[in-house]
């Protein structure tokens, strides 16, 4: 059992005057964050609900841009200038001491999925735009300029593709990306109401090695740091991800007619498959997953022996050749179910999603700021994707994680208890203020 | 190997004046079965099709009423009175020698589900027909008085519902049946569209005992008689089913963040459950069968584990009590299942339909008319509900089945060789003669 000790956020500021002579550290006080990031789900609430009832602020929506103006306006009251970037990103910076210092970016988003929670990128980008105003307040430059960012639609609820500001802002733009149609809308259009330019959505790239380094503070969607009693994840990277379509192929007959041995049964198969998944996936040590999550049988009815079946296998790992190794596991075991079964199984990899390795340099940056607030830290990968693969592909990057309880996410019953929520805004702010410093 | 020898229809007819003396025994042409099935399998072809396209003439459609018009002027060129009772079937009478005895009742139905084939029903209804045609052309009566029924929309295509002519005439309507509405009408509207009486359906009832017996020729549509290569299967009867309705609960949580040993995958325990139905079911010997055949997975979404899965388990087999005990088994392997995948599982029987057994002295008339025609003959259930489950309860009943390529049933591809067509049409005309000479 790993002893855990919780940071108790302090009301009282210390005073300072530049950051590199932290003697009585500044701190993030907790009732701001709460009460910031309880304002923010207003935008996106249920009618009639309450914040526990979590929030639908899905990405270019109308909840979105009144949450973007909540932001942007907390932004300019900290002091900050604040543009709108051609993908619809918000940055706002702020000056350091030596203007020929590349910045310090760090953030998160605040567009959620339907019917999904209060804290999942809320935190981070709330805690950063705190920094600003931290500094604002105590009148405290730092060495290097900082830049705060909330990415545009970071949640899969356009298209089902993710990582929208930031894939274009990493020059990542699948070919005709802008005129996909989703919700009744061009992207390009979707992009225009949050104010983005997407005439000119080359201009939103940043070019590499162009900030010192990006970091992100976000709640960790899963249930280690929770069960292991941590108070502070240090990302280790960001997993790589295979997506298979697999489609079975048995024969639709009669269910009352057809003898049990004389079947080809498409989803007799799949349930195969699908536990050929997990026992695969777990047949070794490490933190790997595969899932299926998706699976569509047709003719899908009571008296009809399936005749086939659309299914998607995901699997996930920091090591994009383990999960390559999987997949082969699984495809090798659909072949011997295919004979076993009488039917067909295909399987097509859908996708790839490269891991994004952080970097040792800020992963030590981060544990020496928690270190530095008595808070416990852990060392995992991030099974979940986030901006912060993007800006790995542009710039040294690091993540930190508060836990999550019972590690539910994407759900209105996402929760992290709020001490953990000020502890993690304070490892952003000791990390960011390490980083500026240098 | 069962040595099969087919009968070869015969153009020329037996010179007989009475069934009862049937010394050239009578014979079908097949030619005039296939004739007249190609005739029938226009209404309802897809534009363009051919006849290996198969037919949607779904009951209550335009190409259902088309082809009773078919049908009905078939049965009036072979001298039948032809009446529509108040649910729609359609009645075709033939007087006897002796109007004392009860009518011998015989045919089938002419709707097919959508996208079926050219057999189902339709070989029987027309055999049934052809047998009038042929007594009037050889200007024979029988002892007993004829009556070839066709019955209204047996396939379960208007709401999910099956034997929707037969069960009227049996008296099993549910409670408010007719206000149902599906395909934009409600059931008595459909009713009224194909000649029926909706308003006093109740018109439509056959007395217990009015009847001397009823005999119904199908495909098999399963694939016993092609394997064991017999002409012609006798019917011990028609099999119970209970349906059940399975809702598995786990928890909906991120596919990347949550660890493999915290899931709780309602897909995966669904799975588990589809298997043990399999192996439940052929854990012991007999005919029964078990199908999952319905799933509908919550969220069905490539990235999130599933939290709920709702499916269907269907049981049949002769034995009513053999099917309750096989869903006992079901339920505690489910209830293993929830515990060991930390799911929940909830199983509802939705549906029972009770068994209905072939009169013994039916099944001797069809076999011993079988050995006549030199055909070889087996006993087998049938897996599928026909209209003869409804009869049963009303009068000694019987069936003939045909073989049916492959098992093939309820798709363009369903088959029955011409060959075996004019064997069963001609086991029904010796069934029923000898039926009608008593």
């Amino acid at each position: 059992m790993i002893n855990r000790r919780r940071f108790v956020g302090s009301l009282a500021y210390g005073v300072c005057t530049a950051a590199s002579s932290r003697a009585a550290a500044p701190r993030i006080d907790g009732g701001i964050i709460r009460s910031q990031i309880e304002a923010l789900s207003v935008f996106g609430r249920l009618p009639g609900g309450t914040f526990q009832d979590g929030v639908s602020r899905v990405g270019y929506s109308d909840a979105d841009i009144a949450g973007r103006k909540y932001v942007m306006d907390l932004m300019r009251r900290a002091g900050a200038s604040v543009r709108i970037d051609a993908a619809g990103n918000i940055f706002a910076s702020r000056s350091g001491s030596d203007p020929s210092l590349k910045p310090v970016l760090f953030g998160s988003h605040i567009d959620s999925v339907p019917n999904g929670g209060n804290f999942d990128g809320d935190l981070g980008s709330l805690s950063a735009v705190a920094i600003l105003q931290l500094l604002h307040d105590l009148n405290t430059t730092t060495r290097r300029p900082l830049t705060a960012v909330v990415w545009a639609c970071e949640e899969a609820s356009f298209s089902g593709v993710a990582l929208n500001g930031s894939r274009l802002a990493a020059g990542k733009a699948a070919p005709g990306e802008l005129a996909v149609v989703s919700r009744g809308m061009a992207k390009a259009e979707a992009i225009r109401r949050i104010g983005g330019d997407p005439d000119h959505v080359e201009r939103a790239l940043i070019p590499k090695d162009s900030y010192h380094a990006y970091v992100e503070l976000h709640i960790e969607q899963g249930g280690t740091l929770e069960r292991d009693g941590v108070a502070a994840g240090v990302v280790d990277g960001i997993v790589s991800i295979d997506d298979y379509n697999v489609v079975v192929t048995g024969f639709a007959n009669h269910a009352g007619t057809t003898p049990m041995a004389q079947r080809q049964d498409a989803l007799v198969a799949a349930s195969m498959l699908t536990l050929a998944v997990r026992e695969i996936v777990t047949a070794e040590p490490g933190a790997q997953v595969g899932t299926v999550g998706h699976i569509d049988v047709s003719p899908n009815a009571t008296n009809v022996i399936p005749g086939e079946v659309r299914m998607t296998v995901e699997l996930r790992d920091l090591s994009s050749a383990k999960i390559a190794r999987l997949g082969e596991r699984v495809r090798a075991r659909g072949a011997a179910i295919a004979t076993e079964t009488r039917t067909k199984i295909e399987m097509k990899l859908a996708g790839h999603n490269e891991s994004a390795g952080a970097a040792p340099e800020v992963q030590l940056v981060i544990e020496s700021a928690a270190s530095r607030l008595g808070l416990a830290t852990k060392h995992l990968p991030s099974g979940a994707g986030h901006d912060a693969q993007m800006m790995a592909t542009l710039m040294p990057m690091g993540m930190i994680f508060v836990p999550s309880v019972a590690g539910i996410s994407h759900s209105p019953k996402e929760l992290t208890h709020w001490q953990d929520c000020t502890n993690g805004a304070n490892v952003l702010l000791e990390t960011v203020l390490e980083l500026a410093s240098k």
